[in-house]
């Protein structure tokens, strides 16, 4: 039982924030109003309402880009929304991942770096160029592993008695080869977040 | 140079969704204007528009959890900013650490657990709860390295010969084991997805 209910402005809508389940990433903000919220929870995909249109929108209907809603959140006085989804493709309208690439985009937040480097790995798998030795890496899980295992050596010893850029730079090395040996085992790091939460319990 | 700018509407008005810079967490759904937009820029923190209370809003003045902000992002049409910022505390005034906490919360999606266990580990290493394993590590990076090698290995043999569930489960034990040592170097994930960001270029 939700102790908030939604609230909707005067002309029957409310704002939606719409997230990336997996990644975080905040992919477009949009509206909704009742029928929308009813259709969603019914199919299990994001429906919305068209302000330019005036009509409910099934997202990715036309495109084939629909979204998996995982949760719907409230905020604390239920006048917006926060919908965590599994998107089938790019949620703008302009093939991009996300509608907020304009503006400063340059530099990666913090949380955006580790799903960037898997799009990165993913491509490299898909694409090979050739004498790349992420590539090398890919095909043989056990060599990736071999590095896992020489970078948890290097930062052990930077923790004990290293500077903090050593701990972070050897850190760094453990990750990359970590999500490379994920990548070569076709896993990724949202299964192992899932392990994580598990355990969470 | 921007290519879009940004459409404010009938009364002056943009939407902005404020999201934590280091883990992605939406915090708030808030409106800013002009001048709003104007002070956040001149201050470097961030302003928006009360709509309830019509003025100028510099979020948390009276609080003190200001947010510093480190990108304005805008979407493809510009009708919606994305504010990535740094808070210097709660976003909720319930002291909720984000305003989203109604409706299906139960569930972290897969990018809240490596900043959900960053900080059980934070709690851990404040309040020393007597016999805990956690605690033990934390005192002793070299330990906890020597638990990431352990672990290395294990994942080593997993990616070599055994199941995807398997695989997942040790990467797992790598990441927490890297996380516990990066905390008792009172070192953050963040530092190590900037230095990430800083190779990818």
């Amino acid at each position: 039982m939700r102790r908030v209910d939604i609230a909707f402005d005067a002309a029957g809508l409310v704002p939606v924030v719409i997230q990336d389940w997996n990644t975080g990433e905040v992919l477009t903000l949009a509206y909704a109003n009742a029928l929308a919220i009813e259709k969603t929870r019914e199919t299990g995909e994001l429906h919305l309402w068209s302000r330019s249109r005036d009509e409910l929108w099934h997202k990715g209907a036309t495109s084939g880009n629909v979204q998996k809603v995982r949760a719907l959140r409230l905020d604390c006085d239920g006048d917006a929304l926060l919908a965590l989804v599994e998107p089938a493709g790019p949620a703008c309208h302009t093939g991009a991942r996300t509608c907020f690439h304009e503006g400063e985009t340059d530099l990666l937040a913090p949380h955006e770096v580790l799903p960037d480097l898997e799009r990165v790995l993913a491509q490299r798998k898909a694409e090979r160029p050739a004498g790349s030795y992420t590539v090398t890496l890919l095909d043989d899980p056990a060599l990736a592993g071999e590095k896992v295992q020489e970078e948890a050596e290097e930062v052990t010893r930077a923790a004990r008695e290293e500077t903090d850029d050593r701990v972070d730079n050897e850190a760094a090395d453990v990750l990359y080869h970590l999500l490379v040996l994920l990548a070569g085992r076709d896993r990724v790091l949202g299964d192992v977040q899932e392990v994580l939460r598990e355990r969470r319990g």
